[in-house]
């Protein structure tokens, strides 16, 4: 067999047990919080059928999925030297499958699939990898996490003040200060009404959205470019002028920007009874109107949300919305639901940068025997059956090597207590701890050792 | 956009809420006992280079491997027309990359790759999907999670013990009665060497894996058709009478068996040391010596394991042993290790067959409280929000729907309590819990609510 220098494939990553405590440490807070609002667990395959997946995500979206070769003879039946075929045509007749590539377009599979199983408003919380085959870069990977909590089935605005306390609630536990921005679409539409310009909402959102990175001019450049007049654009004027001290000042304006759409009225309506919602449940999220956020998703309808971090420069951490007609692709309408998506990945980069991940997450194992061999090996393995009988993770060094090597192993792994086990400590029914962080060491007997690392 | 009826590909599932459920009972539950005995979370790519898979699981496990279509134009260079082109040789031309077939090859290439940065011995779990392009039947997915321990870096018999320890500890917890086979690769080497066919031990142990299945007068013809002599077969005979009342006696019978073989009588020895230290270790797992175990995976050189459950109709539910050389195939030498893996799927089968799975997981949400709308919703909202702060997974029905519907969904959800917040009880600061068990009602602050709750 020839021997293979090892590596993985670019933009995937494997996750050593230090990193993974802490992944785990963002997936169990995460679910801690879903769990606690009663939302439901589920999951779909990492493969879909192409069909499924396959103009979901725009163009761009299905150059990115990864496709799975179809197994057996994939070639059968395919004339590869056919007339104008083309990768992509060829890629659709030799792979039927593909990798997930967010969890929401299986999510809306899944609800039209089991729609007969499922008890309506459906809370599911799901928390899978996704794939997409993007250029690799710092903090981007071709395999990553997705948090992902939804309420279906239900118009009703309280939905979106839960998400609202539930990411509250999942950055509150993680200590990072936030900002959540919020939008609606339809105010969205709405002012591409006043401005005459309804056709156009998707033009005018994607060119609004980068607002704050290339400022007013650029924008305006950029709208006349897709097609948006001078006289709408002047328009827009007391849009770009938009601010105020607070969200009450924030609706009084948007009341005056849209009064002449209905749409947009009615995005107001639901901005404020979401704020209202907010403040009867006692939250006190920094919740920041903000007319400009638009999320590149066309699928939302209403309510937008996106998280930044108040302390670290890192992108949105978490964002969602209000989609009116998600599972309508898969022929199953008036199903409204609005959900919300939280990054592990950039969550981890936060955590880290602002040094809040907890210390004991990377102290999971409590104590360590070392294994003086023989007789004194048996010894310490009763002292660690208890232990672990008592609930605390615990090993024992599996050789009877020098104890120079096994004080180098407690030491490399963090272990906070070593116990030592010899003739002396067995001939007085006692074991020595030691604790590693002061060098004290006492001589107990292991049920005042279990009492003590309880 | 056209309608796709919504499906997913043969072989894998969707989980609801009921099965995720379950299935996070039988992952928690063997994590938990990982913890205990200080193995340490890792985890790989889904995604694997195919240089990696390929030639590790033979020629049948090279064509269940799913593979990855390259991402761009992945027909640029291939000469599709090339002479002698097969669909195999495309697909290494097309493909890049793999599917994790399963967890151990991974690890191997994974501790080679980290050898630096991990303490040795390392004792890690693995619990991640494998995807292979089996032919899909009942219990065989295409998708399916294996729980893999390993302590490699050690080639100390107490890591053997250890795993027959985690395994009893496992299934005590699930209440799944077992018996663990258990047998050495070097008893097997040992047979072969004393009929004459050193050789050939791996012919052996594939025709003697199958003595309970097919009976020993077709395992007979199997081995002359493997080109086993008579004389060699005739030599056989006191292995296919081989028992005995115990292990005890078993091991007396194979050290008569074996007193020509040097690897056979270390077969015997290293099996004696694992039974004595799992009795020091106060074990009384049903440990059976096996000496028709083989096991098909040929990287075993030590003990092998394999456990079934005593009361349900099932195949192995777990299986492992120790190999001496798994790393070398990336080129790390002297490496040994020993592991043992869990089988999600079936477990959940054998729980559900014994109907073992505790009723408490399915009700995970412990209350609801009636949407009375307007100032009521104010009202039930505080009580929501003490319940939750007290760590009660609760919700509110989101609409203020006909007490009917919101009373059907607690049902279909099996919320064991309705909590009803109307005048009369904002009133009187009360809340009036019903028992959906009883149908008993009793109107009370929310702190008893609370108490009674916890």
């Amino acid at each position: 067999m020839n021997i293979v220098k090892p590596s993985i494939p670019k933009g995937t990553r494997d996750f050593t047990p230090t990193e993974m405590m802490r992944r785990n440490y963002i997936f169990d807070t995460i679910r801690s919080v879903f769990h606690k609002h009663a939302c439901l667990p589920i999951e779909t395959p990492s493969m879909e059928n192409l069909s499924t997946l396959m103009g979901k995500y725009g163009e761009e979206g299905d150059r990115l999925l990864f496709k799975i070769l179809n197994s057996g003879d994939f070639t059968q039946g395919v004339d590869f030297n056919e007339s104008d075929m083309t990768p992509n045509r060829l890629a659709t007749k030799i792979c039927e499958k593909g990798l997930r590539y967010d969890l929401t377009v299986p999510f809306a599979r899944f609800v039209v699939q089991h729609q007969n199983e499922l008890t309506f408003p459906f809370k599911r919380y799901q928390m899978q990898p996704v794939w997409r085959a993007d250029r690799p870069q710092k903090g981007r990977y071709r395999e990553f996490y997705q948090c992902d909590v939804d309420i279906i089935g239900s118009t009703s605005l309280l939905n979106e003040a839960e998400l609202v306390e539930i990411t509250d609630e999942v950055f509150g536990k993680f200590g990072i200060a936030i900002t959540m921005k919020i939008n609606n679409r339809k105010i969205l539409s709405g002012i591409a009404e006043v401005i005459g310009q309804a056709d156009k909402v998707t033009d005018l959102c994607t060119a609004m959205d980068k607002l704050d990175k290339i400022g007013q001019d650029n924008v305006c450049a950029e709208l006349l470019e897709r097609g948006i007049s001078q006289e709408s654009i002047d328009k827009l004027m007391p849009v770009f002028s938009f601010g105020g001290q607070d969200n009450v000042e924030k609706i009084e304006q948007l009341k005056g920007i849209l009064a002449g759409s209905e749409i947009g009225m009615k995005g107001v309506e639901e901005l404020v009874t979401v704020l209202d919602y907010v403040k009867d449940m006692g939250l006190t999220t920094d919740l920041e109107i903000d007319i400009t956020l638009a999320r590149g998703l066309n699928y939302y309808t209403g309510a937008i949300f996106e998280v930044k971090a108040k302390d670290a420069a890192m992108g949105s951490i978490s964002g969602g919305g209000r989609y009116d007609n998600l599972t309508g692709i898969f022929g199953l309408k008036n199903m409204s639901g609005v959900g919300i998506s939280y990054g592990a990945e950039r969550i981890y980069d936060v955590l880290n940068e602002l040094n809040l991940f907890p210390d004991e997450i990377l102290t999971p194992i409590k104590a360590i025997f070392i294994n003086f061999g023989k007789e004194d090996e048996k010894y310490a393995l009763a002292g660690l059956r208890q232990l672990r009988n008592a609930g605390i993770p615990s090993e024992i060094y599996p050789d009877s090597a020098k104890i120079g090597k096994q004080m180098s192993y407690a030491n490399a792994k963090a272990i906070p207590f070593v116990i030592m086990a010899g003739e002396n400590e067995r001939n007085s029914n006692t074991y020595t701890l030691k604790n590693m962080g002061t060098g004290e060491q006492q001589q107990l007997p292991i049920d005042k050792i279990i009492e003590m690392l309880q």
